[in-house]
């Protein structure tokens, strides 16, 4: 390789290294979990989070647990990355500053209760007049108007109103999802929404308003569950861990535990066969094709393969089932999910060494993989205000005096 | 107001109502679920995506239900308002018209095997020399390098590995998300991904290797389930429909079904001892912070709640607790939900004229809501290989004999 291959190698590697989002600030007013974890994504790829808190109390999820040391867990997961700015919006000062601010960011990211920000002359409206160009981005229950807007709503309220937990577990025994998922899959709609317009701002210097609520959230992720209805007036049942339309597909019992199996194609059930050493099974008119499987698993094929599944151990299942290249995985509980090999490859838990806890911690990372660069977080989540004087220095260009009276005032 | 101030104003509702992503190419390579979602988020908000069949075979979603009038509910729902473009990867003059086209698009999706493309030549190493700007985006069901790279995934295996089912449920009985949530989630995260590299490719010209696995998908949203172990070592337990941090929050019984409360804060709690007629339960000290409640919920706090609450409907329940502010939500089960007045008023059923169906049907639109734009699908999903004479005329100017000459050769 001559010199000049060599120099266009390494420029292209430094390049690469560049997170995506590098350059963009944003002003993230979000609290909890949806509009931190939203941000989140945003932080892990570059972007300049400016997290902003109120003055001696912060955000709500700095008193969530699991706890380590005194310091919260869940604080210090969802907020890695960012910067912390406390200001109070309630003084006029502080509105002043904010509104100062908003000329400096390109996106401004709030998941208060509906109305909260115009309460405060801080809305949308106001906002864009200070900097048409800005992005300004919201998180709630139920949209932005209509008479359910300015009700409070929670993870399971959004799940249940949706049609989620309809769908979920079986007949008379439906659950939520365990974690918070209209939470955090609105975070992560907003996230791609707040991108999206930052890609136009960037073609056209156009402004945006970009809004996703938890509710319409959980109703876009019903996957057959909305269609079903809609094209055939069908209400989906809860089918616990099947697929009602493939077969083999669903959770079954070994010795020692349980696993998940999915034949989605006639090759998969005929493996399955061969590694049940019953070859036979893939000609008997009852499972010859998908449809048939389907139409005898639960009182005929589930039985026969858990006859078979039972008298062996997860790890005799498991050698053999991908050995044959038939789609399987274990249950595993969160303890066998952190220390599984291939979480680790992936770099999927990530280790910030994070003051407020004294040590080093270890939290999930980013599952978007852009090659090239860092896979690891770059710095800690804030302490409390931790960045207030040199955001408001290096931003508003504010000396050193001025700092100081409106930390006695209690404006930061 | 003035003529130019209208003027202005005028100018500004035409470029809000330009969609985002307009004027961004994709070729869609992705089949099933997960890759189709992640490119219909992108041709909802204005990308061109030209979705790729095999000839005289096409998407095996196409086979998938809900049916009506011979065609597929699946593929319309998340194939609108893309184009479609047939074309033989397998033939060499496949192969030379993908590459083509490669030059002409700024990003194309798979969700193949791990190696399917490289093993058609036509792998991210070959297709960057041929397009360095390109932005190249892969779903997997384990990510795209180890043992398990080629290992078939679906769903329910990535659910039940990465830690999601050992947390939904209840001890003993737990469960996958019922919709394919790590096909879904995936896509998004691909979506979010490729809109990042599109925005620093406009910003340095800088093509993009970019990609996400089911596995780290769900490993990605177990909100507190990692964090507990890495920080504390403790294994999360399905908790059914409560949060066990706080309380109440739950599904409890009412006298003609059930309903989601979740009071988070105190000032719910209080609320909700008013609605009840019982002042004195928040004086209580088995009751008088989240703490206490969350320690004598199972014991107590529920069955007292449940006492009430089970003697009354869920017209008369959720009368009383909206009009107190405190979050309340119905289980709705896909026609409740389709038909709720909200999800109508905030667009989330979008009608599309499909000749396929002969009729107009209502699918899911989207839940980012971009203000300015139009609120609905542009298109229905494409029959098979609708637009491929367009495209290849269009993009690469193909003369229509030749057109003719590729269809005789069941090359397109």
């Amino acid at each position: 390789m001559g010199a000049s291959a060599k120099q266009t190698a390494k420029q292209t590697i430094e390049q690469l290294a560049v997170k995506p989002l590098t350059g963009v600030r944003i002003l993230d007013l979000t609290h909890a979990y949806s509009g931190p974890f939203c941000t989140m994504h945003l932080a892990d790829h570059g972007a300049t989070v400016i997290k902003l808190e109120i003055p001696g109390k912060g955000d709500q999820s700095r008193n969530w647990g699991p706890f380590k040391n005194g310091a919260s867990g869940y604080y210090a997961y969802v907020n890695r990355n960012k910067y912390g700015l406390t200001l109070n919006l309630k003084e006029e000062k502080g509105k002043e500053i904010f509104k100062k601010l908003i000329r400096e960011v390109d996106v401004v990211c709030e998941n208060f209760r509906v109305g909260t920000m115009e309460k405060m002359g801080l809305g949308y409206d106001v906002l864009k007049e200070i900097n048409p160009q800005l992005i300004y981005a919201s998180i709630s229950g139920f949209g932005l108007e209509g008479p359910e807007a300015t009700q409070p709503s929670y993870d399971v309220v959004s799940q249940a109103m949706g049609g989620l937990m309809s769908m979920t577990g079986e007949k008379g025994h439906i659950f939520k999802v365990g974690p918070a998922i209209a939470d955090n899959y609105s975070g992560t709609y907003l996230s791609l929404a707040i991108v999206m317009a930052l890609y136009q701002k960037e073609r056209t210097g156009l402004g945006r308003r970009v809004d996703v609520s938890m509710l319409d959230t959980i109703f876009s992720i019903l996957e057959t569950g909305a269609i079903s209805y809609t094209l055939n007036g069908k209400i989906a049942e809860p089918a616990g861990n099947r697929d009602p339309e493939i077969a083999p597909f669903d959770v079954l019992k070994a010795k020692d535990g349980s696993f998940a199996i999915a034949c989605g194609t006639q090759k998969f059930w005929k493996s399955l066969c061969q590694v049940m050493n019953r070859p036979e099974l893939a000609e008997n008119p009852h499972f010859i094709d998908n449809q048939a499987r389907c139409d005898h698993y639960l009182d005929e094929l589930k039985p026969l393969l858990e006859e078979w599944s039972s008298q062996h151990t997860l790890a005799e299942l498991e050698t053999w089932m991908t050995g044959a290249g038939i789609p399987f995985g274990r249950i595993c509980n969160t303890k066998e999910a952190c220390e599984s090999e291939i979480i680790k490859r992936r770099h999927m838990l990530w280790q910030i060494d994070d003051p407020a806890f004294g040590e080093t911690i270890s939290v999930p990372g980013t599952p978007m993989k852009i090659h090239g660069c860092a896979d690891q977080a770059e710095r800690p989540a804030p302490q409390l205000g931790q960045h207030t004087d040199a955001i408001l220095h290096d931003l508003l260009h504010l000396d050193m005096d001025a700092i100081k009276n409106l930390h006695e005032t209690n404006v930061i």
